[in-house]
């Protein structure tokens, strides 16, 4: 097992990327702009983009073979949708060595980690994963060597993790930028529904509502709002049915804010309506000073 | 009366700029940089401000006096908050000389076109203009000569709008860049609630959802969906209590659409939640393809 305390730089003989995506690669992307001086295996299901992303320059090799691969690696990372994590870690897990620790990086943690809790063997350690980075585009093509720089990285142990997979993954992800914070699964999935979930649900809404003969009537505003909409359905559909009950909770705080503003427009009470959107500009100006991107 | 086609130059002896914000400021910003040669006079209430923008190089004179600066212009624009602009136009309009064209900036139209209709004197033309350009910061400090480039700018002409004018009006905003797409004033407030009015009421709604505790596990997906939420709220509560009516109806649509959406996620159905989303996805895509700023 490869550990080092120093957070610029993670060892490892090799380390397995499952699906070679927008987070995937910017990961392959991160690691080998820091230095890492291991192997970067990627798996996928299209042998096609994974010789791209090894042309690229992202991967050292591509399989299709994630029971191969994870024999292979000590640390293996799942950026597929959160819809498959789960079978593949206990696919990877069969074949892993003692010791591997294996993660993701999906914007669910609570079923992940129920689904997972006394299938794996002894000698491997699942911990969740979720770098707060992002982007609405696809495909390897847009990874971004600094897409987890400056940002937080939620890890979710339980309480029989053991210290040293902890540290590990910590140091793994400090090596790429991030200031790692630890959440129980079910406290990431509340705080993910609000920061994340509902807003994309929202933006979905709100893009819907424009005509066509509207459209060139938006100005950056509208785009901006409306951003996170164009991210991919079927990926967004896995992540909101797999946390239900926290943005159905979630949606109705929001529900309940926008009708005190809905009331408070109907009803000409501009006193009210000034200190709703004051509330609002304060939060909103209370967020964390990172590089937009 | 200074009028010409050539849509990289408008001439005027002297244009008037009330309130040298982010708007106003970039408006003399552009008139600069696209060798406007007439003379930029700036009104505010704020004499230091003024002379702030005076040394910035973005107006040639700045004064307090609305009246005797009114009566040296041959165009005037208002770029103040919509609630002041009536007001200063029926007082901008009691100096103006023979031919003088008064227009505004504010992202409400049909209230101030009826405050205004058989109000001033007939030497003095008023024809309502939106630039669709804009951002959640204030003051002059922001001013962007490009901000207007490729942009469409709105403008609101009635019946009885001479077309000498409008040909004035429609060159003064091509010289900066825009697009010029004439709309009545009641299509202008409609569709301005659905592009920009009903996501910054949506916006502050979710921007007042975070706690304290989760700010730091934002992303830029919920950076950007709330950052018109930063906008001025004196400003943004007088241009939603002036269309409210548009606001509560585009709302409404916006409330119906989030129900749907709401609905397939508690009822975990994955096909119309994937079908709604994609829907959302096409809509966004579409939005014109001008530079994100």
């Amino acid at each position: 097992m490869s550990q080092t305390h120093d957070p610029q730089s993670f060892s490892a003989d090799a380390i397995v990327i499952i699906g070679i995506g927008l987070i995937g690669g910017s990961i392959a992307a991160a690691l080998k702009k820091r230095g890492f001086t291991g192997r970067i295996m990627g798996v996928g299901r299209n042998p096609s983009r994974l010789e791209a992303a090894r042309r690229a320059g992202l991967i050292d090799e591509g399989t299709t073979d994630l029971t191969s691969a994870a024999a292979r690696g000590s640390l293996l990372i799942f950026c597929t949708p959160v819809d498959l994590i789960v079978d593949g870690v206990c696919t990877a897990a069969k074949s892993c060595h003692d010791g591997t620790l294996i993660t993701d990086a999906g914007s669910i943690k609570g079923g992940i980690c129920q689904a997972l809790a006394g299938k794996l063997p002894q000698r491997v350690t699942f911990i969740g994963s979720l770098p707060l980075a992002g982007s609405e585009k696809q495909g390897f093509e847009h990874a971004d060597a600094d897409l987890f720089d400056g940002r937080f990285c939620v890890v979710t142990p339980n309480q029989t993790t053991a210290s040293d997979q902890m540290t590990r993954l910590r140091d793994f992800w400090q090596s790429l930028g991030c200031t790692v914070v630890e959440l129980s699964a079910a406290e990431h999935d509340q705080a993910l529904a609000q920061t994340s979930h509902v807003p994309h649900v929202v933006a979905a809404a709100l893009a819907s509502t424009v005509s066509a003969s509207n459209r060139n009537l938006t100005a950056s505003g509208f785009r901006d709002t409306t951003r996170i909409a164009s991210g991919d359905p079927a990926l967004w559909a896995a992540i909101m049915l797999s946390n239900a009950d926290e943005i159905v909770g979630g949606l109705g705080s929001f529900s309940n804010g926008l009708k005190d503003l809905y009331n408070a427009i109907s009803n000409q009470d501009a006193t009210t309506l000034k200190n709703l959107l004051q509330h609002a500009k304060t939060n909103r100006d209370l967020l964390p000073d990172y590089e937009d991107r």
